[in-house]
């Protein structure tokens, strides 16, 4: 693999710090040709699950690319840090599972180093930072056509952690999934795919019985939220083609509640 | 027009969920020399008019580019997707009145396509993100040369949906306008040139009597917000050549309430 | 010094208007093939200090650069703009003390100009937003190759504004500093080094007494905040060399009532 033209980012660092940038001017040192697309540093601290999530809905729409991303709330302690190729890009981070989902959206894991070649850091690494001090440098080497396994000590990709996929399954006519994401516009993103929901006879048009702990709303399924009135909820296949809930100009997620992780089920509504 | 070394983006898709970034991979896929300048992605959700407003500000200070601005809460409905020729630049997005006033301050209308040859977008479009799918992927082949009758059907310019302007006039004496926006910094921003200001005799060193509602303030006009002591109200000519009301050091829209589309008369204040 | 192929840029712009991108756009003008790294936009309206402190703390992991950097509440007051060379690098922003520490870290100030050459500014000067009309176009010059002394008469170095250093001394086995800055996981970050929490005995693995206003508590430093349990307070060196209390997993400033600027005092704890 490599070299690439092309690195990603994204973090849990924020945007009012100098986090994100001293990366960024790490890159440039190492690296100067090569092109940092942010994803986003929005990521709430800590949170590992969101962070897989947008990591591999994103990744589909780059081209090949040497893929960071850092949510690390055991940076420094005995956690390893990773590179691993998959589908053309290498993905580096924390082995926390953070990188996984994406890992296996980009194909699967082909091959996997832990991060242990200390000549691909910065010359001084502190237990806190190693966004800056490890993982961006190895990854800007990578850019340069640093082979992967001249990054660490080759791992079983086997032995990689992994996050437990979201609960995803169709039974009776009925699929069950979680709350992915809560997006800007309080978009409710569920993990059920609209094939599933293709499976269970929701099509545009009908309407769907949405039940989560012990509530239950009917909802116009449709292409797109613009298709009720404003106000209105709706339920449609986003742009990653999961089924998701939103209210038509308004924020689904606090109308009804729905919180990442949380548990719904949805069937084609029956008239009574 | 084209190729075109930059693109800009402006949208209301916010900074912590994957849309801004997924959309910057479909373009380094397209274009991978094009460079991107965000202008922002926190226009309010679905705030056309204040897209409109930053957009017609911000582009005088661009080289010749294609500008992708996506706030299109009508995405997927019969509204259309349009691609402008404007003053050596081209401005990609919906047809809802968004790209107008910069197309205005750009010059005018010179061409204008309907978005229909599908070719120029992703393989895959979705109903919700046509940003990622069909905006920018177009933007990208235009900023490659494409020519722009490539992109679809051309539309006549008058037909282009266009916001109502901001109200500003002048009248005796008085120059009545509307809150064109606020910024981070609570500065009011008033649909009122610094040279309709001058026609009624608001110069530097005077004071300006500010009418809006029931409420009126009498304020320095002066250069900057410096020109006052901390705490205190000033009216000035701010970077877009537009009279502002501010608090030096403090927050004007917060302490006076006047939201964007708030009217406001301004005239010399006179000795009773 | 220069050409240089980055700038850096930060203010106390946000990210919710046009000011960043119309800076962008100014660069692109005039630079086209210049890079930008944004280190950050969010720097409280008006906190030269915060300003000052988070540029002084990324500009060690730049290349060589200009760095632009505005956070200017008496702009268009007497106030001078300033461009000062340190370090194989190029400072420009206001003179009010915002560039002092980075020029500091930098290795101080080898020479410094008074912006006075208009030929480089933008053809048309606002009297509020001298991040796009003076500093930046002067900055995309600077990175072209254009000297430093032609853009402005030059000026003692000793006369360039400069914040007073925090507070950070040692005195009878204990260290006294002042919270630098909150990040956003909210971690405080004291004036306290690395080298003087050592030379006081505050190594990892011993319990700091950490005292300020009435209050004190007993802390673990430790290398890292994952080496204590979650929800517990930690002391450690932060990525800049500098101690800092952070609560695993949790808000420190916020538990603590640690705000910018308040004095800590530090010692190792002895058994009662």
């Amino acid at each position: 693999v490599g070299p690439f033209h092309h690195l990603t980012f994204l973090t849990d660092y924020g945007l009012e710090d100098s986090f994100v940038a001293a990366c960024h001017g790490v890159c440039a040192q190492i690296a100067p040709d090569a092109r940092i697309i942010d994803i986003t540093h929005l990521i709430p601290p800590g949170d590992v699950r969101r962070g897989a999530a947008v990591l591999a809905q994103t990744v589909p729409y780059f081209p090949p690319a040497v893929h960071v991303a850092v949510v690390d709330p055991g940076v420094g302690t005995a956690r390893r840090g990773i590179a691993v190729a998959a589908g053309g890009s290498v993905f580096v981070g924390p082995d926390n599972g953070l990188l996984s989902w994406a890992v296996t959206e980009a194909g699967g894991a082909a091959q996997a180093v832990n991060l242990t070649n200390s000549e691909l850091w910065l010359s001084e690494v502190t237990p806190t930072f190693h966004g800056r001090d490890i993982f961006m440098p190895v990854a800007a080497h990578l850019a340069c056509g640093a082979a992967l396994a001249s990054a660490g000590d080759e791992i079983d990709v086997r032995d990689l952690v992994t996050l437990p996929a979201p609960v995803s399954r169709v039974r009776d006519g009925e699929a069950e999934g979680e709350v992915m994401t809560v997006d800007r516009f309080g978009n409710v993103q569920l993990s059920i795919t609209k094939s599933d929901a293709t499976r269970i006879g929701v099509l545009s048009g009908v309407s769907v019985l949405v039940r989560w702990g012990h509530r239950q709303l009917t909802v116009p399924y449709r292409e797109t939220f613009g298709a009720v009135a404003p106000g209105e909820l709706v339920a449609y296949a986003d742009g990653s083609g999961l089924v998701s809930l939103a209210v038509n100009g308004g924020d689904a997620a606090q109308r009804l509640a729905l919180p990442p992780g949380a548990h719904v089920r949805l069937a084609v509504a029956r008239r009574s």
